[in-house]
């Protein structure tokens, strides 16, 4: 008989878990580093304890949970995922993974299961950016300078106070790096947050590229003037140039890229009143794409339309990165893996791409990672209506489960 | 030899009000019902005394200098314009109207010339809108209702606390009201604000049309969701119908009326995030044209082109008028006046539309008005670097002051 993860067991946690935080829509208020995400920690590790498991945690807040192999020396597969939310989030985005991954390792405990590794549930801190992105996972790849506590974007202050109360240190945050030499592989179960699964109604994703993200300021200069006696020629209306500009990049970015997104999320126009021409038009705007080098392109092409459009407009532009993540491709045997899986557990799968940002994109980095997708009801996510069947949870906490069986037969067999 | 108003005490006037509100830039701030309106409006008081005139003022804080009559039943001919201004204005705007009516009077009196009209310079109060637009010239028209004083647009509570240390009363706005009855005119000098005397090299502008002004507050609204997840046809982005609208409504106003203004000057994006697709994007939108019913035709059609962008981007679209100023033909009697008072003085001139508003403009709705323009340096206004040569500020002074005359022959002919 194929070995299973008791679903009751993870059902039992996640009905706890959703406790911690819960608003009335029905979704959960866990902002990273809140009273809210303490608890869900102190929570998770009271779990860890029982299972007898080894509890421990990291410089930036990360925590693991170790079922070790007899060798010492061994490496550490990490299966896991995020407890932290954004404002009125979803039950499942994040938690699923972790919550699936203690289980796994219960499972394997009680079964008496002897591995060739070590295996460890992890919980990554801030993967939401409420401070910052990917916080966690970026700090356990050793991608945090000291410097990444001093960026400006949001409120330094309250952050350094928030990881103070937790314990942690901004000045220690360097010291979360792993060695790579120490890990063998990651495995991260997530919901899809997209409809794509539920429309090829296929049970399982096997992702193969999680989308690279930039993030920028651009910023349209004119010249404030009154907006009735100022002549047409000589009106140098920033807003008239963004507008535009919106207008051309997502033309752009949805005539020439299948996997490409543009997202222009927000604009501040100063000074901002009805009778003055505006003179600064603020643009905060978003580039995803599954090729790291595409992407780049598709970023240079984007500064070439803002010029157009400044030049049409008598206006100067200037942008600013603001934050740049790299597309990230799947290790192929991670993904051969979980294929294989869910083979064994005769259920329905498709490669697919991940158009959101992931940890499994920065634990990519240092060692061979694999993400597994379960469906999103109608692709809702952020939002408390965000729902996944319960069958499809136990069925990707499964396929993580074989993910880890088949790695140790691969490891065994002196493939991996 | 041609009667001439005393340039050089105009002069002493106009460096003496200048300093009131002085900016380090050069140009002034005195924001209606501020520190610095109400030294100016004192100082006018003393000027108006020390002339021999009547002060007088009334319940929206207008302030009169008269110079009667032998007739104690004749009607009154009024001349002035604003002493307020925008914060960091200009020195010119509105003042060169009050200081040259002042000036007027003093010339009329000190050449005992007799009138079969009482003559006032008056000073309209907030003509700039810094409260509320055209505040004392719509009191002074009967245009303002107890209900003017619950707009919710600005801070009510600092605009009544502003008016109570001024002396006013919300609740006695009503009777500013004057009888129109008791009016035969009003004339007003102002500096263009525009480049078109300059590029004409013409002394005088003749103003025919104050242009109309609508303000909107124009609402997009589509669906937020997570940028990077939201399939391409499931997106609801109501920056990208916003964006669409600015574009083709300055393009419909632009191609379609000479004498149409269309004005974006601000826009609010919610929630605002790089990796949210917008829900909402609220436009602060004006109109303007010269014609009252066009202008109300445009309107129209701009919302049926909000209408057609928001169809587009499967967005729903409303909109709020937030204030609506009728479009003001100028009398044909008082343009003529000033056209006869440019020719006896021997100043070039040529009719021309106004496309800022004026005290003029509401105060045509009671009297017959006229409206005297100068040259702008550059066009440039609002602004400190705002500048009038002396000899255009004089010119205009005594177009005024023949413009009084005139309208006096015109009286004793029995003509007006």
């Amino acid at each position: 008989m194929v070995l299973r993860i008791n679903g009751e067991r993870l059902r039992a946690d996640f009905d706890e878990l959703a406790q911690i935080g819960a608003t009335v829509a029905g979704g959960i208020t866990r902002v990273a580093f809140s009273d809210e995400d303490i608890e869900a920690c102190v929570w998770l590790g009271n779990r860890i304890e029982e299972a007898g498991l080894l509890a421990d945690d990291d410089d930036v807040g990360n925590m693991y949970g170790t079922l070790p192999c007899a060798d010492a020396n061994a490496k550490t597969l990490l299966l896991g995922s995020h407890l932290d939310s954004i404002p009125n989030g979803g039950r499942f985005d994040g938690s699923v993974g972790v919550l699936a991954a203690l289980e796994c390792l219960r499972t394997l405990k009680e079964h008496h299961i002897a591995l060739p590794f070590h295996v460890s549930v992890v919980n990554f801190r801030d993967e939401e950016g409420s401070w910052q992105s990917l916080f966690g996972s970026r700090g356990m790849a050793g991608q945090l300078r000291p410097l990444s506590l001093l960026d400006t974007s949001t409120d330094m202050t309250a952050f350094h106070a928030s990881l103070a109360r937790t314990g942690l240190h901004p000045e220690m945050i360097l010291y979360a790096a792993r060695d790579p030499q120490t890990l063998i592989g990651y495995f991260e179960l997530h919901i899809e947050q997209g409809p794509y699964l539920e429309r090829a109604q296929t049970q399982i994703g096997v992702v193969t590229h999680i989308i690279g993200r930039t993030t920028l300021d651009i910023t349209f200069q004119g010249q404030a003037g009154h907006s009735g006696t100022t002549t047409r020629e000589a009106r140098r209306d920033a807003l008239q140039g963004a507008a535009y500009f919106i207008t051309k990049a997502h033309e752009y970015v949805r005539e020439n890229f299948e996997h490409g997104v543009f997202n222009c999320g927000n604009i501040v126009v100063k000074p901002g009143a009805y009778n003055i021409i505006p003179e600064k038009a603020i643009l905060t705007v978003e580039c995803r794409h599954i090729n790291e080098q595409v992407l780049q392109e598709m970023e240079k092409t984007l500064m070439l339309i803002a010029q157009g459009c400044a030049n049409e407009y008598m206006l100067s532009v200037g942008h600013r990165r603001i934050q740049h993540m790299p597309a990230a491709p799947m290790h192929a045997p991670a993904q051969a893996i979980i294929a294989a899986a869910c083979e064994r557990l005769q259920l329905t799968q498709m490669p697919m791409v991940s158009y959101a940002g992931h940890d499994a994109q920065v634990v990519s980095s240092i060692t061979s990672s694999g993400l597994i997708f379960i469906p999103s009801m109608g692709g809702v996510s952020r939002n408390p209506a965000e729902y996944s069947k319960w069958e499809d949870v136990t069925n990707g906490a499964n396929v993580l489960l074989h993910s880890v069986l088949l790695l140790a037969e691969h490891v065994r067999a002196g493939e991996a």
